[in-house]
């Protein structure tokens, strides 16, 4: 029950809406021409009151022109403006402190404040399926002089949710955190691969960089928000009170159950309710500043992580730098609230291509 | 002498071609339908042969269909893809590092192995001329114990050169230094705002955000690299040899004077000639992970900021905190190699519209 963008053949890409293990043609079904784009983003544009009646119409078809799921190759179901990754999980930044941080405080002052985010690179967001290619560049040893040019040996997932833009705003604009539901479409799984010891030689002063920006696989499926509603749950109790452009009414996280398998094997269960900073948080803090926001922007949660061993969203906290991804592995994320499946991620490491 | 994207009354955008205090249209010139776009991606995705192509024939003119650049409104030349700033001025990144890491070594380890950068925001790239609302968020004063919202209180320029992709790579590919003409269509002059107060509180551990992204000013018109080939100089020796992929052939810089004027009067003067590190070695370790690029990528030198006082390519660095700007003011940033002129990038500070 999920937007996404297929092709059958040598046909056109378009929009379609999965059921199980098929595929509805949405424009073949009637449901109107924007579904003939190869993106999702007309529609998202349309903004809520489409979004809520195209779901109606969708669920009143009987009937329906069905294309099995294995025969259509699956796309990027939207055109992404603006990447942006947040670190809204306390037990991953609590964690990732320690270990990038030891001679410091695991979490630096501003972290209950705000949510912190950066931007990431929006073109190389690739959908599930597409493999990763193991990428190169300098690391630096703990006890080496200098640092080497060669194939990351430390090489990561991160599991995290990311929010998709449907309608943008117009810049000086600041979005509150109750107009979330205007403006954000649905919902994909993300895993924001990390090369490890990229990341650590070169994220300091600026942030994370060449680290992340080989590849950002999302789910080839969008979920709409509204079929997340009755898995609405309260985000924990905030240690500090938040200013008041980043207070929230209601509940605004996800009850949403997900795991990550490893070459066929679950290695980590965890659940996104408890992120200590939620998705309008987000989108509030983003925007404060008169940033403006695009059809086909997204904006992604952070590595989700339990307090829990076993509910870790990334390898090096789970196994503490134990064990990396190798060659050949396979990666799947998973998640799901109720009756409502996520699209997969999923993505194969293939061996460094490059050398220099 | 430079490309950038008019309209004239209701008329349509489309592209047209700079000669002193007039625009050449290019689409009625006869030089190609492409001219019709509303951006310069089409021509520039086109590739090195048709912009050497059209320079010629551009060049070639005789009496072309001259209109009054005041009698036309300018837009964004080029649809941004992915937004990168370099830190490639090794004055710039010493001061900066002085002030934001009073404690530590200005120049951290990393600096002189690899061109430090990150993501910016592409959506908030505006034209010159545009408005700069000033911006919004959470500041800290150092000697208070909490943040508070409000609007910012140092809000400040930097001075920065931009280099515009016309021609993509794909995934998994290393763009080496000596194809960075291959891919690298023009320049642009940059206006990187920002709120050195919101940049202070929020920029540890993941990087400059909200402190940037309200708004980055670009000139209207992108001037081909072609056009300073004469002006190429030798970037200085570099106290370290780079690694392989960082090595570059030939000279990799321009002798490209630049200036900054505040309210009328010019304020700075300085030269790009003698950033540490050149745009194909950005290109280059931009992309030695795999990272693709597409046509309208951006990225920039970062502030260029000379040796001496009166150079600098900020005013926290030039006025050591003492002023920034005010409501009202008014910023020109100005560039020239020998008699190629580049667009100037100007804009003015409107008051925080904003409150919450």
């Amino acid at each position: 029950m999920s937007y996404g963008v297929f092709s059958r053949g040598s046909s056109e890409p378009r929009v379609g809406w999965r059921i199980g293990d098929a595929v509805v043609d949405l424009a073949e079904a009637g449901l109107g021409e924007v579904f003939r784009a190869p993106s999702l983003n007309p529609f998202m544009e349309q903004g809520r009151d489409a979004w809520s009646e195209t779901l109606a119409a969708v669920n009143a078809l009987s009937d329906p022109p069905l294309v099995p799921l294995d025969e259509v190759d699956l796309h990027l179901p939207f055109e992404v403006g603006d990447y942006v990754d947040f670190y809204s999980s306390i037990e991953h930044a609590t964690t990732m402190g320690r270990m990038f941080r030891p001679q410091g405080e695991p979490l630096l002052p501003n972290w209950r404040w705000l949510p912190v985010g950066y931007h990431g690179r929006a073109g190389t967001i690739v959908p599930s399926g597409t493999p990763i290619v193991r990428p190169c560049g300098q690391v630096k040893a703990p006890d080496a002089d200098e640092p080497a040019y060669g194939a990351s040996k430390r090489l990561d997932i991160e599991l995290e949710l990311g929010f998709v833009v449907g309608v943008g705003s117009t810049l000086g604009e600041q979005v509150s955190t109750d107009r979330f539901r205007d403006h954000v479409f649905g919902i994909v799984l993300v895993n924001d691969w990390s090369a490890r010891d990229i990341q650590a030689w070169e994220y300091q002063p600026l942030g994370p960089f060449l680290g992340k920006s080989f590849a950002t696989t999302i789910s080839a499926w969008v979920t709409p928000l509204e079929l997340l509603d009755s898995h609405r749950v309260d985000q924990p109790a905030q240690s500090l009170e938040p200013l008041p452009y980043l207070r929230v009414q209601g509940a605004q996280n996800f009850d949403l159950a997900l795991e990550v398998e490893l070459n066929g094997e679950v290695v980590s269960r965890t659940n996104a309710r408890d992120l200590y900073w939620s998705g309008p948080q987000q989108l509030a803090h983003l925007t404060v500043n008169g940033a403006s926001i695009r059809t086909g922007d997204l904006f992604a949660t952070g590595t989700i992580s339990g307090a829990e061993h076993g509910s870790e969203g990334s390898f090096i906290e789970l196994w503490r730098g134990g064990r990396f991804l190798e060659d050949g592995d396979e990666v799947i994320l998973r998640g799901r609230a109720g009756d409502v499946e996520l699209g997969e991620v999923r993505g194969r490491i293939e061996a460094a291509s490059v050398s220099a």
